[in-house]
């Protein structure tokens, strides 16, 4: 390879970057084991070591390599660049990193630039009320949790759509690289525009090893991996090898190498007008794991080895000889050369990174509260369904809040700041109007049949859930906003990145620094109650279950009832920051309820009693017939409308929970009714029949503080289902109007011995119904075309 | 390409094959449109036609082409083969070809091969009481659910696995192959022994579009794609173009190349011993989506292009233009000359099946229940911790199940039907000792340096959870056996797999043909009261909550408290069948508890009263302290020590609960405790303090249908929590003894007036122990070493 043979670096500089290099994994080490004498100026013993070693040495070394070639990138070309860490468990790497550049000591002043800053820089790292042991919301610099790994190239992506001066170089670790998520995330090279969009320098660091295995790419021939990151659309250059400075000068040399083309590709598509996907440059580095740790412990290979993924050398309050190793080990990084007397890193080092905002850890991009705009939102009002009465007019809810989204995108395509992401369901979960203003990303090629590509495009569809949300995290970390729509069932593929967000979210509410940024926001459609065509595979409304385990302050719940509530949440979300917003609403003409000020009123009070469907007007009900979700308040309109011609007397109210959270206790949640609130809706002492979207036990699980608790009945998915009609849905559930109204008879005292006509008639209904629909395929046209009023 | 050129079929086999594609398509869109006038003997009109058009047309007629040329290979060559659906939403193709080789009809008889046979089969597709719109369950020859896409490969290779004669044909769909989890399972290659496994076949087909959009694999240059296919390791043969007759020559020419070339490796490894990991032939097939559907629909184009992904044809009801076209293209595949007068498909035609269990949909590795035999397991007994008191000895829980798995693995090396999985966290998780017996399987390089790995080894360890669950329900699908260890947080990567597999198993207890197979047994270890050193991001108890949503029927959720108990579980997962068993346990040195037989009996119970840890001796008790998980546990009993010392007239019962669905009504899950027997344990109104591994509104959700519900007042996890040590995580949210003493005290009526000194004796300890880690970094000596009965 040419670049074996060039030498970009002086000498002197290489000397300095080395240097740098090793004042960083001094830092690194130093973190993960001293308590105390963080410069060695006594000799090490046990007393100095902390009594519990946590962190990662393994991977460390590369990053710290990494990081400092990458200041040098940025210095001499005044470039705007971040760095993402897939292998962010080297937390001790980027916390040195960004500590030598100036940037930690500027957001946590105690971690000075001295000596008694640097014991304190050593000593909190995974320490109790210190900081975490991985990359984390607390390291400056970073928009990617360490912890979970599959996600940092899509993180990547996403920031640099609409940064055109960005580059985000991403280390992929070689673990990480074997996951799902990042195996398919190589993709997103056919959804950036080189015009428009920044550009991602993935940097596969091929260190061999994870914690007890060795990694899959490390140990295929090296024309294979070639052969794939070619076929992923990339060009490789390999930095191979284990002697520093011939390692340093072929890093440089192929940094160079890569902004030049990158430069090149950008030139190209900017200026010459050239439309062809590029092949973008990427890095390959093997380097030993661990590199420059002890070579052998106990007579046992390290460096370059399994051994060195965690704490290479334990039993130091017991194992004299590993102190020993342990100091020989710092000290051959010479600290004296790196750190003066007061401990301050020597500036001639220093002035080795960028300067202000252009520092990695100081790059306003990895704290995109900084750079958030809000969107220029039209009035939702606008695109109300007109309600001349409630139940009398259907309307595709979704579609309508398609309506919004693209005059919301209309109003912004200026500010290249607003995406929506799906897996290829934007149009199934009715958006597609937003397809008149801008097509889908599209990079690869295009025939003429093809619909809506572009570019250019804000729709960013790609058949992977884990590239949505990965996309849309790291947009939105970098201060942009988004909306990800997905069918109900399968946004479960991205639970544990959701949990990643939510934890990263809750732990950014109490770091000052870390501005708010705009919610990560989800329409969950396509929903368990009308997936009847796909079957019983594309049913689960489980997610919400998922998300209110999270921290109560980062987690919001929505289920509108019809279109206009929907316009009126949606509305809500896009203003938000630091939440995730979970919507779960139809798609499929629907009746709708409620006039666009009666919808903003309902959403804003987030539960609310709907009287032109009670009959318990000014007096305590008989009954309550609550209802959550679109589906489920059709249901319960339709008993309510059945027990109002056949049990007149009986006072019924009727109440509908758009905002989930408004369950909860106050005390649990900011959105959660008093319990007098609780009360004055749903009674302390009458039947409530809830009649809810999910799993019946989230309601359950929500209100089991309240008083009236004892009194609540809840129907929901129970799991049964199949490929069938939307009302046999309902039934097989129980969640339909018949099952309800035989509810209400079992439920409100007394009533039983004297309906048992009803009863019984329900049933021959139900019966009616199930043979009809087994006989025809399709519901009874009284179902179908029923509408509220029509007795 | 050579192939072009070469033609294997003779023009009357051509012929024959041809026939047979035609009948599988006509038979695929019978069911997705027709109700009656089967065989077109009538003119076609509206009222033959279904209701609601519910189905996927586009990737049908690709699978069905696919599925002949399979049965002609088979035949040939008295192939053992199975055939995995990626697209499975291709249901009808399925179907149809089962129906076309009789397996269909011997499973279901009603469905006959007659007019009337074909009738019924059209009817029950997609239809109210009929057949699911995928391959699902109720389709033989299938252990691939087709709802979610992206697991087919992992299933193929679960099912190769240890079946060394068995070919397992993959048919990837190009919009799967965008998913995290098929893009990283193309790597299973590295993983599978040529010598005593089976071999996979994958078949990637390029047809070009999703539901709306392109596909990322049909629009990248055919050198790219081919470097691609070629850096996952396989050897790509194309198989590309739209002319059928063609296109046929170039298939069999192209099965044929393939089989030969497995022979050629089978046989290098097998006969000739050749060790290195072979390059296994793979097959692309480009063919137009909806190939032989209609052209063109209303001036737009059809075939080819998204358009006919699902129902080609619309507005059948409304549109006589359709039903004409619908017409035109049914006759287009001349049933006449397929189907007899009778209705039956033609001998000639049906003859090119194979006969027998050699037919695909009767091969009974996709029915493993047939094959299943039961694990040989040893007396877990013999693994028995000695236990001479409760709390005074320590042992690593799953280090101890980790040699039960180890002589579990010995005894059963012959059987070849038993594996491990795990995502590089084997040895983490403590399983270590079964390297003993059977290496890690690695089919790539391997360095001298690299610890216990082979070709021939039985687990089975790559950083992607997704692979881990793929390839182990492959694995159990076709009748063997395994557990999989997982970090308890990242078990979540597979909630949604983990719901595929739970709805299919809740199918299969209602198909009485298909045979109950081994449970999914997971142990999640590495858990979150045990991820001080990992901090946030590994905390996350939530899985369980996802499990329980899924039917009672199919899930059982297991915490045993100790070594002993884990013992019995896990001998108890290892015999149950067509569960999801989810255990969590410990891997850190701590506290037995239990004698082997009082853990047998406590697990055989379920839940029980620690006696020797109560003071309630046949009394009531003031208080029951309840506990479930490790150090829950851990942390009730130290609490019950302490009031022991403090309040000796106060009668606490401590009650452990192992089963965590013993909680849950009898009426809702098979295991749970009826009424009365819970109000034994539990007391009917007195305080319960319930100190849970997982989040605490779980155990509300499970119990709030209990008398003493009301009563019952739970701690657990929280969502608090950082790198620190393990008690400050306890702390931090609440479950640790001291609070639970506060808690009595809160809680027991009439207690708190008079312990005013204990609750701020116990607030004053809180203090001591959190300013003693804050300095010290590591918990005090009196937790560290505490133990029952010291005082």
């Amino acid at each position: 390879m040419d670049a074996m043979t060039t030498t970009p670096l002086s000498p002197e500089l290489l000397q300095r970057i080395d240097a740098y290099w090793r004042a960083a994994n001094y830092l690194s080490v130093g973190q993960i084991y001293l308590f105390d004498n963080a410069l060695l100026k006594e000799p090490l013993s046990r007393e100095h070591i902390k009594p519990r070693l946590l962190g990662h040495w393994g991977t460390t070394p590369g990053l710290n390599f990494l990081y400092a070639h990458l200041n040098r990138l940025i210095k001499e070309h005044d470039l705007n660049l971040i760095y993402v860490t897939g292998p962010g468990h080297g937390g001790p790497g980027l916390v040195a990193n960004v500590y030598l550049e100036g940037t930690y000591s500027e957001v946590y002043p105690e971690i000075s630039q001295d000596a008694e800053g640097l014991q304190r820089l050593f000593k909190q790292f995974s320490f109790p009320g210190g900081i975490p042991s991985h990359v984390a919301p607390e390291t400056p610099g970073s928009i990617h949790e360490g912890g979970e790994l599959g996600y940092s190239l899509s993180h990547a992506y996403g920031a640099a759509f609409d940064n055109p001066d960005l580059i985000v170089a991403c280390v992929v670790g070689d673990g990480e690289a074997e996951t799902g998520a990042l195996a398919t995330s190589w993709h997103s090279n056919k959804f950036l525009n080189p015009k428009s969009d920044g550009c991602v320098l993935p940097i596969l660091h091929l260190n061999g090893y994870k914690i007890a295995n060795p990694t899959v790419l490390a140990r295929i021939p090296h024309d294979e991996l070639d052969s794939l990151l070619k076929g992923y659309g990339y060009k490789p250059h390999f930095v191979e090898g284990d002697q520093p400075e011939q390692m340093h000068q072929l890093m440089a040399t192929t940094l160079d190498a890569c902004l030049k083309e990158i430069q090149q590709i950008q030139h190209a598509a900017r200026v010459e007008g050239v439309t062809e996907r590029p092949c973008w440059p990427m890095i390959v580095l093997r380097s030993p794991k661990g590199w420059t740790g002890p070579h052998e412990v106990d007579g046992k290979l390290c460096e370059g080895s399994w051994r060195s993924h965690q704490v290479p050398l334990g039993e130091m309050h017991t194992n004299p000889g590993h102190v020993k190793i342990l100091e020989t080990w710092m000290k051959s990084y010479r600290p004296e050369e790196l750190f003066d007397e007061t401990g301050r890193f020597k500036p001639e080092l220093q002035e080795l990174a960028p300067a202000g905002q252009k520092r990695m850890g100081a790059n306003p991009h990895a704290n995109g509260g900084e750079l958030l705009r809000p969107l220029k939102l039209p009035d939702f009002r606008d695109f109300a369904v007109d309600v001349p009465s409630p139940g009398t007019v259907t309307a595709e809810a979704t579609r309508v809040m398609g309506k919004f989204l693209e005059e919301t995108m209309r109003q912004n395509l200026d500010s290249k700041n607003f995406r929506l992401f799906s897996p290829d369901e934007n149009n199934s979960n009715r958006w597609q109007d937003v397809l008149d203003v801008t097509p889908r990303a599209w990079d690869a090629e295009t025939l003429p049949t093809d619909d809506h590509l572009g570019s250019n495009g804000r729709v960013m569809e790609m058949l992977s859930e884990h590239q949505c949300q990965g996309w849309l995290e790291g947009y939105l970390l970098t201060g942009r906003h988004g909306f990800f729509s997905c069918y109900e069932a399968f946004i479960h593929i991205v639970d544990s990145m959701v949990n990643q967000h939510a934890k990263w979210l809750k732990v950014c509410n109490h770091i000052p620094w870390r501005r708010p940024i705009a919610s990560l926001n989800y329409l969950l459609s396509s929903h368990v109650w009308r997936q009847d065509h796909n079957g019983f595979s594309h049913q689960d409304p489980g997610f919400i279950d998922h998300v209110v385990n999270k921290k109560a302050e980062v987690t919001r719940i929505y289920l509108p009832p019809d279109a206009n509530c929907l316009l009126s949440v949606t509305d809500h979300c896009l203003r938000s920051r630091n939440y995730i917003n979970v919507v779960v609403a139809g798609k499929q003409p629907s009746l709708q309820w409620l006039k666009i000020d009666e919808a903003v009123r309902h959403c804003e009070l987030g539960v609310s009693i709907w009287k032109w469907a009670s009959t318990d007007q000014d007096a305590e009900p008989d009954v309550v017939m609550a209802c959550c979700g679109d589906v489920p308040t059709l249901e319960t309109l339709a008993a309510a409308e059945l027990l109002r011609e056949k049990l007149p007397k009986l006072k019924v109210r009727v109440v509908n929970v758009v905002n989930l959270m408004k369950l909860q206790d106050a005390s649990q949640h900011p959105h959660g009714l008093t319990s007098s609130e609780f009360d004055v809706i749903f009674t302390s002492d009458k039947p409530v029949l809830f009649n809810f979207h999910g799993y019946p036990w989230l309601i359950h699980r929500l209100t089991y503080r309240r008083n009236n608790h004892g009194n609540l009945h809840v129907r929901g998915y129970v799991e049964e289902g199949t490929t069938t009609t939307p009302f046999d849905m309902c039934v097989l559930n129980r969640i339909d109007r018949f099952h309800l109204v035989k509810d209400v008879i079992d439920r409100v005292p007394g009533l039983a011995p004297h309906c048992a006509y009803l009863r019984q008639e329900m049933d021959e209904r139900l019966s009616e119904h199930r043979e009809y629909i087994r006989k025809y395929g399709d519901d009874p046209a009284e179902i179908r075309d029923w509408k509220w009023g029509d007795r």
